[in-house]
């Protein structure tokens, strides 16, 4: 096992916003670290070599010399997580760590458990950390820095967790281990259901009226301007936790609504008291 | 008349950021111009005219001289404006324009009809600008500037109509004439509602699990954080319209978990696209 934190090689499937920002947080870390880059578009991937984010690229992992402690990171969309995982398991040594960055866990743990190559050496993981930009011209050395990280519970024993665990906290992120449904449950909450809200807000203004924002709606409403295909094959491959937390949000606005019309002072107040306590502890 | 955009006497009754901000704003532009602030408490104002926000201040309007074609501006939270207003009416010469900076409008234009002297002279006003932040000390001499800024229909007539939209348009702001309903309507969609999504999101969130929130979570929960009671005011001044927008969100929840539960893949992309594209014309 190679020692934490000092990596030979990184190879990294999708080299978008994310992936360019974990080529860009290895570089920055070790220089001499090899990093390639996978992915469909050629032009691209050489865009991405010349902006220094990788030292070679190819557009199948097949043709890839790996080195036998690299690191594959898959940074595609979640529905073609699992496929390229399977894969990099097929045609990378034994000791290759396979992890990913995407946003839900549990439908990519269950898709790679048709592979027993796959479920020995992948540790999923989510850094939490992002933009509503794309492309890897927004990579960020320091996206990471600083932001929390799950790294899920896997089949993949505890060297390959652990080196998992160093890989993303040595991109400065701060590691949690939980279970992927948890994870799933978790970030209905904290991210799945605020896109939502902040799509309904938006759809429910016309392009006559937006004008008559102020900067709580721009605020409360940035997310709803990310890709609208990547979100909704997050928001699908989350479906049943996403359910429950949009169930959650509105039994909220029912016993609010309910409290206005009411006139019932108290529990307005209350109510959003508690919500200003909870955001002013962030 | 004065001329539009000369001032000699400007009187803020509240000067908090709002207040402070429209006293920054007629400072930087006409530094002649004598500004008096209005108050509760003596010490607070005191720091205000130490900080240069204020020439002058008195604790209620009665005791303060009054130029003859002065502005009153109430900066006052939505439930204490009718009666500021009126008061101005009763104890300031009659060339003497009053208008207020609340962010509800037809409460607030019922509340001073009971006086024909204040409906003779206030024309309400809304710039849309502010932030979750309250005390003068956050007071910004450009918060207007490039801001809509609704001037509302009134009984006052075309003069102090006119006298009102020059004045916010000469502290930057770019002003729309709208009645006080269509107003609330619209506000209740642009900003009452994305505060009630913003609280119901953050109270979805348990202590525990708002460390795994990202950049998303806290734009679109930024607003929750802003002072319960002012809010708890803004809502119930327009509890009509506001009930109305959350039907409509709820509605919108329903469509998009009813498609999500469906499996109707179309339906969430075309709601996630039409979201996206109408926020990224602001």
């Amino acid at each position: 096992m190679s020692e934490p934190g000092s990596y030979q090689h990184i190879i990294i499937h999708g080299v978008g916003l994310i992936g360019g920002s974990v080529a860009a947080a290895v570089k920055r870390r070790w220089p001499a670290c090899r990093v390639t880059g996978v992915g469909r578009n050629p032009e691209r991937l050489q865009a991405a070599q010349v902006a220094g984010l990788l030292d070679d690229w190819c557009t199948t992992l097949r043709e890839a010399s790996v080195d036998s402690l690299a690191i594959v990171v898959v940074c595609l969309p979640v529905d073609h997580i699992s496929e390229a995982v399977i894969e990099a398991a097929e045609v990378t040594p034994p000791g290759v760590l396979i992890t990913d960055a995407g946003s839900v866990k549990q439908s990519i743990q269950t898709g790679i458990m048709v592979s027993a190559a796959a479920s020995a050496r992948f540790v999923g993981a989510h850094p939490i950390a992002g933009s509503e930009k794309n492309g890897f011209e927004y990579a960020d050395p320091e996206l990471f820095a600083g932001r929390p990280c799950v790294v899920t519970e896997s089949d993949a024993g505890i060297e390959f967790e652990q080196r998992c665990q160093h890989f993303w906290q040595s991109l400065g992120a701060s590691i949690s281990v939980l279970g992927c449904e948890e994870h799933d449950r978790i970030l209905a909450l904290t991210s799945h259901l605020p896109h939502v809200m902040a799509a309904v807000t938006t759809m429910c203004v016309s392009p006559a009226e937006i004008s008559f924002v102020g900067t709580g709606f721009r605020d409360s409403t940035r997310v709803a301007s990310g890709d609208a295909q990547l979100w909704h094959q997050i928001l699908c491959s989350n479906r049943t936790q996403l359910l429950n937390a949009i169930s959650k949000a509105e039994a909220g606005l029912k016993q609010l609504s309910a409290a206005l019309r009411d006139g019932d002072h108290d529990t307005v107040v209350a109510i959003l008291e508690q919500a200003a306590e909870l955001r002013r502890t962030l």
